[in-house]
């Protein structure tokens, strides 16, 4: 992939503002822009020195655009690596549309999703696990998924590979050197010293593989179920945990038919609340589609919160209920539950200490009131294994790092059992390959078009 | 007014994109940032030129909030006048609502609307009429309020009203000079040289107040009522007119309740189109309403567009359709009316051309099948007196400086007529206090709290 073209984009978020931003990056940015940009001291852009700001006017021949800043970049010293013009112009769309439009017409392209950051990392600016980390950085929404999208970017967990790769591949080397000299039975690879990077290797490979279960919680939030029978205020506690009216609140039991989502940061980690319809039996069609999702719910769901109306609860629904929890816990042995009874402002203290004595670990609430409510958010946050996070240790957010740790990790098992059981080392030599193949991946320093295409899809245009 | 603090605002949309821009201004701007920003190269802001850009991190205390880019405008050469700081950092809200805590835990206050302009204006670095075109420059969406918003920013029109000032300033000393010596009857202020700049002055703001009607067309758009009876095909037509699927189409009559804006630019000329209930007399009471809203509309818009259904037209639909248009015409004498035939495909050429005939000047038309739709377009363009436009005139957009150009022009003819009356000096003195009163307002030489106020809460936050 050589890199000809000069390319162009909106990088602030489109719609008006007081400004905006146009990046244009390649070898040809300065070039194409200079003609286009008349500054007010009369000097050309092409003369000026790197990262410096430009006051002056966008001109299409006679026609004055905008009156701009323009920041240059020249060389190798900017994001992408290439030549880059930033134009900050007011934030008319209809002034961004027309200096894009006069720089398409001038010999840019309209870049593509995520190209100026492929260009960082094609010009060794960013290896791909950074690139990677610019896109998570972009969509980070709490303080954990901030926290380990910088760590990524600056480099923190592919240098630990890429230093590990280093020594394997050194190793790969010499073992590759002892087939060369087969028929003399020389070993240039001191064995011992092997079977310790290897078992190295195996520790933090198995150290970031488990990381991926906390990185997967914070990047995409932990997801909780509330179910309940029909009108017990699954809603209202939705509403309460949420702080804002979301889901739709009304007396009629049934109310809630879709299900709905949304998320709130506790502590820095996102729980995303999923508020489901009634589990009573029914023959209304619509509610029994909703309460088969309910199931589907609880299935995808890492805590569970079973809602009550604490109001109704008499010696025997508190009989009724506990049959209930307990088919819940059958099925779903492994699953936290939180038996939440909601409506408790309408109890007496008499009441409320049944309640307690009856049905162990049982939370008092009343969604309505707003008590009770932070003391659940406490006990849902007890649930998230942050040890990881509050040590700052690396983890892993990417299913694609992920994927090939996890290949990896099996290439570095299979040579670990070859030298166990002293395999040859022209078969060693292929895992270790292998292994090699799979760090690389995550560097980046293995590639393919398609690979970089999916990677690069998923980011926003003009980054 | 004193600017003593320093603000910040983001100054790019919100919402998450490729980057985002956050303003810093006041000061103490740069004393403020320099110790939040650590740069890759160590050295500190404060030691830095201005219009330079440096690389390195955000920082709050140990915690790396982002990698940005930082400019730095020193002295008065920024927008505002003041010591700047813009940092551009990455696009998730997150992140921008993260920096601009830490610089609000700083010393920075959050900027009101418009704050920077305001401080731009307060700093003299742009009068208040250029500061006024900055918003319009924001809001411009076609290529004419663009043109006029650019001209505005560059002084063209204030700058007349400047130098007209300036001459009448330098009379009205003289004048005011003859006051002290009245008892010997001298005559500084050369009458005939002061008549003909009287008459220069007359001139320019008839010229200034008659371009005010173009302006606001340019300004605001044209509004175009579109009216008929019930499924005549009225939503369809604003569907083609606006290429695309906005108003809600169909076939069952009266769908259309709430009137519908949007706009078009045809010829660089924004067109807001209004799409309203059928005018069909009716006992539906929300249809009712609507029928209500469509004489008000007629009222309001400068070109009505009365669309009938072409293929319904039969000899005696004709007739009930000319009493129809002539009770339109006979309230609305003025207004230009155009007749539309929708549907016309369905009819065969004898029948079109009895409608020609028996109806002067309808416009035939299928807004499905899009035919005849870019000609009514032509046709409304030549409703608008472009003149002005292509000459490249100054035009006056805003309200507020046609309101001082209307006093300012009163207060002149007051003084014309105090000329030819042979009015005292002193009397005449007041008359001309009063017009440069009204000039200086334009300008802002003139101003108060409320006007600023007033002006700069239109603006977005961040400019």
């Amino acid at each position: 992939m050589i890199i000809q073209d000069t390319i162009v984009a909106l990088a602030t978020p489109s719609g008006a503002g007081a400004i905006a931003v146009i990046r244009v990056s390649g070898k040809d940015a300065i070039t194409i822009c200079s003609p286009l940009f008349k500054s007010i001291n009369g000097k050309k852009l092409r003369d000026q020195k790197s990262h410096t700001i430009h006051l002056g006017h966008i001109i299409d021949g006679e026609r004055v655009l905008d009156e701009v800043l323009v920041s240059v970049f020249k060389g190798t010293s900017s994001y992408t690596g290439e030549p880059t013009i930033e134009i900050s112009c007011h934030g008319s769309t209809y002034i961004q549309q027309e200096i894009i439009q006069l720089l398409l017409r001038n010999g840019c392209r309209a870049a593509n999703a995520g190209e100026f950051t492929l260009r960082a990392f094609m010009n060794a600016k960013l290896d791909l696990s950074q690139a990677e980390a610019v896109a998570d950085l972009i969509s980070s929404d709490s303080e954990a998924s901030h926290r380990i999208a910088m760590q990524q970017m600056r480099g923190g967990f592919s240098n630990e590979i890429k230093m590990l790769r280093e020594e394997l591949l050194n190793f790969a080397s010499l073992i590759e050197l002892e087939l060369d000299f087969a028929e003399e039975d020389v070993e240039f690879a001191d064995r011992t010293q092997f079977k310790d990077l290897i078992s190295r290797i195996t520790k933090v490979l198995k150290r970031l593989i488990d990381s991926f279960a906390v990185g997967n919680v914070i990047k995409n939030g932990i997801p909780v179920a509330i179910v309940g029978e029909p009108n017990v205020g699954k809603s209202t506690l939705l509403n309460a945990l949420l702080n804002e009216e979301r889901a739709i609140v009304s007396d009629i039991a049934g109310t809630t038919r879709d299900t709905i989502e949304d998320e709130i940061i506790i502590g820095g980690i996102g729980f995303r609340f999923i508020d489901t319809a009634g589990i009573r039996e029914t023959k209304d069609v619509v509610e029994s589609i909703g309460i088969q999702k309910t199931f589907e719910k609880i299935e995808q769901a890492q805590v569970v919160i079973y809602l009550v109306d604490g109001s109704l609860l008499t010696g025997e629904s508190i009989q009724e209920l506990k049959t209930e929890i307990g088919k819940i816990t059958n099925k779903h042995p492994q699953k936290p539950l939180i038996i939440v009874a909601n409506k408790v402002d309408k109890l007496n203290d008499n009441q409320t200490s049944t309640l307690k004595s009856e049905i162990e670990g049982i939370h008092l609430l009343s969604a309505k009131h707003n008590t009770g409510v932070e003391e659940l958010q406490n006990k849902l946050l007890e649930f998230v294994n942050t040890g990881a996070l509050r040590n700052n240790e690396t983890i892993v957010t990417n299913s694609r790092h992920y994927d090939a740790l996890l290949k990896a990790l099996e290439e570095i098992q299979k040579v670990q059992y070859g030298l166990d059981g002293g395999l040859s080392g022209d078969l060693m030599a292929i895992d270790i390959r292998q292994a090699l193949y799979h760090f690389g991946e995550i560097t980046g320093e293995i590639t393919s078009d398609d690979l970089l295409g999916n990677i690069f899809a998923n980011f926003c245009i003009g980054k």
